[in-house]
């Protein structure tokens, strides 16, 4: 299942799986680098992401590079054989740029121009900062294309910033001609007969600033759409001077679900896909964690995936920081590298004493090496060198869960019929059953080709065009099963609303026609069904009727009596579902593995105990168990551990908090 | 009781009850605007209001108006017997004005500009806003002043914007002058000694701009005064205009008791009063919808008034949006009918399909006529068609509740004693005694004429004048009741407050002295009374002395025990109440019902049964059952019901969350 | 224990203990000015603070001084014996001074130049303010400085002001050179490494205006640092005007522990210390009043200090503001007299009719001079004038507790491990059983010379330099107690986190070793201790290692089993405490009394029963019984109650609500 043809199996071809964190050398004394390569070296660290923020480290004054600090680095890594992921460091411009070009710092919606002494200050369309960020990547690709230190390049950082500066508006309305063609497409898209909106000269359009009330929704929706191509356009600059130094691939670091970037958008452009994750430890989601993963993979087209930055214990950016033990530190790392990951990295390698991450935790703390924390960073290099063949397979999927940033983005829009319905948790509810059976899912989005699936998930997809919507509906024509979450299909890609009964493009497939969207009272709504018994749903109905479809479970009040909630349409061998409502999470569990049964999609392992989890990759079960008692799970054809436990007929012991990675022969599936 | 010289009564005469909602046929194309026409008819719509939000579509480049769509769209509706509101569309400029006038956009507190691509982004100071206003209404008037489809003006929306710009501050200036004659009239009337704000020169002179701490009070309350005469300007110079073209009656939207603008001062420049109520479905609040339909009939004083707006189920601008059911809807209209409307609309007939309100509901929703909803848009028709002989009648109240803009403008400025005494609070408590038994009631300023008033409530009116204080001071000299609520009279109009034992203009006729306004800790007071024995009550407490006043209720703790809660006067024939506290709801109630039995105040129906809802007007007796049982109700000489219920011996028999309406004959009462 | 040498005690010599408060007689007309200062004299009122905000007053037009008005005022208060505080009014200009010098306005962090029609609105770069300043002071000065009412100079007004103008640009950068030298100090001082922040040229730097994300710590401690200077620059100005005139002591009004201004690096300016106090009525804090009273004396030294402002009874600027009791009144005035204060003054004599703070409990209310209000003020004028010996006497402390602002700074910047530790919340946990046990404790800063002290409690000092970290470290080593809590000596004054075991200069001194700071999740942590049983400690724990110290409590849990909780190392006769956590209140209090033992530091009071408070000053012990029945004290050599009830053998009743001052005899003791 090793897939040789992506660009970063060069990297862990040579690495197996990637460990390491973001190692910022200029903070320090050369005395400290020798310390960090040796500790780096008996940590099993193979990969560091370095140079992020040393934009003035490398340039301190205009054009004054200072390579020196920076080739002593990338030599003692490479002679410890410690691979580097070098970084642009666009995210960050030296104070000197606003300075001598106040027009390169962002300007917000009230019209403020950001100031230096943070980070990110930057507007993507101010010609001075461009060129400085395209002479300092070209400098970089000169100096280091050929380092053989240098195995990945790396763009920015957490791409995501607004501007709404004049020169961002300039090149807003040249986004919109482009998309609308003129005026008159522009007035059509963005329903600007509604309050008098209308546009008679490009001079007029802008940004969405401040105004005195809520704005136009295709305006705000444009303005996203613009904002990501405008910082992809950034990358690519970027990129392009990389890519002339050769054959490096070259990454950024997403941010999982955050709505700054259309990651879809953005994925041809990378060689290998990269997140940063931050669960938040006082609330442990594993299944989030596990579902971001799966979109990260998604986004990669199922390659490996990079896990670029994350936290060996606590951040320093919420409000109350709480500690990771080192069983969730190792747990994090493996269910990344269990959802496709071919590297775990860390913000950071050694803490830092100054600035505003002070207090972030990092592989190597303020108190030094003879700490738990540092030894428990040893460990996990150390288990991931026995897991090295994971490298470059592949996660088997049969199930897809359809997402996309521009529907995310209409979902987020103002003026909704409630804000608690939220796309993000719809994606999590319906996750969340497979996520339990530890049955893989790829998070896809509408336009993907969805014939491989067996089962396609569509929790909430509020905006879809024609094409993607038709993609969708041909899955029950095909003899698969499709189950589709309330409120979607509502809106074409300009936010119109697609009128007459809906979900308009799927009235058909599904055999329904609604008429209201009814959020619910806090109470909610009963909701009874022959199949699951009775039970209360909340935040969301809808009247809907049921031209085709059998009505699997009936509204009892909220002015619903009687009307349908879940449908069920059977179409030839294929199957087609709508919940019009939000169960509660053990009856939408029953609902989706009724799905899951009608599609002949199984779970990996036996009566999987409550608190371990289970995922695959390639041919290895991973398991995690997350409870302070010891768990004896059976994985059928489960043949042997590769961290080392004895497996008899499948059946492996897990200690408390322990793990397991269990290879299944491929005669016992 | 019909009043035939109201000039609503010209379009209620040809219509009877009015019935519609806003109309945006630029939305939608000449073939949607015939399915309109004919769903309207068949609808019973007899009056829509066109052009709100129509600048754009009116006038795409300055000075080129485009009336062809206009023409069509008012000879179709007129073809169809509808009437037309015909709108200025001054709320919203075409973004072609803040491009050639970018100083007709308003600039908030913090010096901001507002931008386009929303609404209400105006400047009512700008020149060039003020020009383009006046042309476009102007061109209306000129092309529609005698088209016979045109039976109602309607100026702008919703007025209440503020701006700080300045142009605005120059306006300020020029209006405090008028005010105060000069800078020493200005400085005594606010005061500045305090913190050395004393004003040298009338440049010095601004807008609350933001500031480092909190303002000066007077300069707060005159600027909102300011506003409010300032935006009565907007719509004068409007007004005139239309009103060149004949004699068609003008109105503007009002929002009940939003604070935007002083309706009583406005209320001489409109021929009829018209509002836009939108009550949460979620909590409904019948009581408060009944008071803000009796506030609008007040400012009307007492002529028939227009419910112009209101949403046949969701709106969209609430976090969560739940929709009205079928029983909602009409009971809502109903009120309003009950409460005095001639004409009960919506916003909007036909739902957008783009634009920030895509998500509100309508007359005709997305999902098309062959809906819930549309059937009961059409039922409603029906309805209100067998109760036109109600257009025009009077309601008829004996009781006064006092309410005026400045003084709640006064209620809540900064820096007072405590932000948990509300004054549309206390109104609502005094209000609702009345509304659970029927009784009619006005809301009506300080400075009416109250001597048709048998009972004269002031709930809370912080702030009031010499003049009007003796007004509301003469109630019990003639034999009347007078209520009167805590800190009442506390300032002048300027805000300044009244030293001396308070309240300090009613110490007389109430027979009090206080001394210290007390706001309670969260435990609340004991209170005792013979009357109606020991309650707590919340919020506030004051230390009154009896000069000349029988203590009907002391406080026990609170560092006032012993001391006067509520206290009464008799005067002659009069008596004058006071009380000093926040008693809970049903104290309130015996205490206002206390009052009403005084006064002779009876109501129109007998053992009204919990959850009927009852309203009088003109000789018909509205009947509301909220609940979801049966209720029989007996109103005295009630003769017929005019919804078509049988009436025996007054009583009637409503479904659940059915309606009547019970004609009185004369000889019945 | 009289103290001669205090500038203060000119003062109260001539009236032993100060009583008064504001006084603003430009807000009333001069029949008022006679009834005020007869009804001054009735009240025992000997001290009142003039012209704080009368700069208009005072100079109408620039340069034009109308002094008659005050002239008369002066006179009148001398004649009648009332003392004045007379104050420079720079803490609000009048408005022209905007209006000819735009740039004399501050601007906030988003760029926004403030409004007149408030308060605090200057820029204390501008020179045309600082000109201004001066030129009124210098007026006064001339004017006044001989003028034998005046006893006492008064500057500004709560000084505490921000402004991010360019001027202030100008005057950080200044101040920034001078205390780094060079660019380069800057950069190492500030970390500017971190997120490539290092500055090239000084233009470059700049205030913490806004900034896409957060900003660099050393940055915000810096502008606190540099705002702090700043302003008590401009109270030098100031101040050394006045003294020309004479040797009037000078003073301003600081508040506490509020976070404005480094009240340490101020108080060497000031002759005497002084506070504004507005404890809330509705959730009474005695416990934090006597800590702030412990803080300011701490401020001067141990000097007499004087409370310029309280409120009689409710405030106007809290949302919901609840009155004083006539009890609470008095009893708040004599904590402060206990805890070192030669006055206790209010905001203000005279309720103001208009202007924000019309609604501000005053000694005069609105309602006049027959009020329970204003009895009560006389009776405390008369309490005060038997407690006159009490005036320069010291308190003897011989615990300190540590505290300083730039740690508190520190500890308020972004993204530290939690926003729940807060270090006055520490503050107040560590003082409160010495509170509780009528203890007397110093507040000092880290470098105070602490060999007086026997017990020295540290209970936050997140940031510390070297020197007063060593001086700190002493303690022990000399025979003293040390008590130190968690997340101490972290950070040293640039910020930088000092790395190794923590707290880094101190593990020798504690015997610890810590590795890292684990916040809590929210059920806490359990804790177990032979000496104190089991408790659940929150917020707070930490990895620590005993190196050379006793564990005396243990955690159990949180990923710490078997950590210890609290230590304690024996030095000799000394001891040195750490407590790693945060326990709860009784627990806390056990080993704060445990260390108070160990120090042989014991309560003046036997027994202290619940509900009274006892306080230690000179030979007196000030006991306050805030319950509502009598309550038995005995106070060892108890001889004489000041204000005159019978004691005997060391015992006192004290009424409900009641107070003493019981003198103990040297031989008693």
């Amino acid at each position: 299942m090793a897939t040789p043809s992506s660009p970063v199996n060069v990297v862990t071809g040579r690495h197996e799986l990637l460990y390491g964190g973001d190692y910022n050398p200029d903070q320090w004394t050369p005395d400290v680098w020798r310390e960090d390569v040796a500790l780096m070296q008996q940590a099993g660290v193979n990969l560091v992401t370095v140079g992020v923020f040393s934009w003035a480290s490398i340039e301190p004054e205009p054009g004054r590079f200072t390579w020196g600090w920076l080739d002593e680095v990338l030599d003692l890594l490479h002679e410890a054989g410690v691979g580097v992921d070098l970084a642009t460091p666009s995210a960050s411009a030296p104070p000197w740029l606003a300075r001598l070009h106040p027009e390169t710092s962002s300007v917000d919606a009230a019209g403020v121009r950001t100031s230096v002494g943070s980070r990110n200050h930057f507007c993507p369309s101010a010609p001075a900062y461009r060129d400085a960020v395209v002479a300092v990547a070209r400098a970089l690709a000169e100096r280091y294309g050929d380092h053989p230190a240098v195995e990945l390049w790396h763009v920015g950082n957490e791409f995501g910033q607004e501007c709404f500066c004049d020169l961002c508006a300039g090149r807003f309305r040249a986004w919109l001609a482009d998309r609308y063609g003129d005026l008159d497409g522009l007035n059509e898209a963005w329903g600007t007969t509604f309050w008098s909106q209308r546009y008679a000269d490009w001079a007029e359009v802008v940004p969405p600033r401040v105004a005195p009330y809520v704005h136009n929704p295709a305006q705000l929706l444009d303005f996203r759409r613009f904002t990501s191509d405008q910082l992809l356009d950034l990358y690519r600059i970027q990129a392009a001077e990389l890519r002339r130094a050769g054959g490096t691939p070259v990454t950024t670091n997403f941010m999982g679900f955050f709505p700054g970037v259309d990651q879809h958008s953005w994925a041809g452009d990378l060689d290998v896909v990269s997140d940063d994750h931050y669960g938040d430890p006082e609330h442990p989601t594993p299944a989030r964690s596990a579902l971001t993963h799966d979109l990260l993979r998604g986004v990669g087209r199922g390659r490996p995936w990079l896990l670029l930055e994350q936290a060996t214990s606590a951040v320093s950016w919420r409000a109350h920081n709480v500690p990771k033990t080192p069983v969730q530190m190792l747990q994090d790392s493996l269910r990344a590298v269990a959802h496709g990951a071919d590297g775990v990295c860390y913000f950071q390698w050694r803490a830092s004493a100054s600035g505003s991450e002070q207090f972030h935790s990092a592989m190597l703390p303020h108190a030094g090496p003879d700490t738990r924390l540092h030894r428990a960073v040893r460990e996990q290099g150390a288990v991931l060198k026995r897991l090295g063949a994971v490298a470059g397979t592949r996660v088997p999927a049969r199930v897809a869960l359809v997402f996309d940033w521009p529907s995310l983005w209409a979902s987020e829009l103002p003026a909704r019929p409630s804000e608690h319905l939220r796309a993000t948790a719809q994606l999590e509810a319906y996750h969340r059953p497979f996520w339990e059976d530890g049955i893989p899912v790829d998070v896809v989005p509408p336009d993907a080709d969805l014939d491989g699936y067996d089962l396609v998930v569509v929790p909430s997809l509020q905006l879809v065009g024609d094409a993607a919507a038709a993609n969708v509906a041909r899955v029950p024509e095909r003899g698969g099963v499709l189950l589709v979450g309330p409120f979607s299909a509502v809106q074409d890609p300009t936010t119109r609303v697609r009128t007459g009964a809906f979900p308009a493009p799927w009235t058909g497939v599904l055999g329904v026609a609604g008429e209201e969207w009814r959020p619910l009272p806090p109470d909610g709504v009963a909701v009874r069904s022959d199949a699951w018994g009775e039970f209360t749903a909340h935040v969301w109905s809808e009247s809907v009727a049921a031209r085709d479809a059998d009505v699997l479970a009936a509204y009892d009040g909220a002015g619903l009596a009687g009307e349908p909630a879940i449908l069920r349409r059977t179409v030839g061998e294929g199957e087609a579902w709508y919940v019009s409502t939000v169960p509660p999470s053990d009856m939408l569990g029953a609902v989706v593995r009724a799905c899951a049964r009608a599609a002949g999609v199984v779970a990996p392992v036996l009566d999987l105990p409550r608190g371990v989890e289970a995922a695959v990759r390639g041919d290895v079960v991973f398991l995690l168990n997350a409870d302070d008692v010891a768990r004896d799970v059976t994985v059928p054809g489960g043949a042997e551990d590769l961290l080392g436990a004895p497996v008899a007929a499948g059946r492996v012991e897990l200690a408390p908090g322990g793990v397991a990675a269990v290879r299944v022969s491929p005669s016992g599936r």
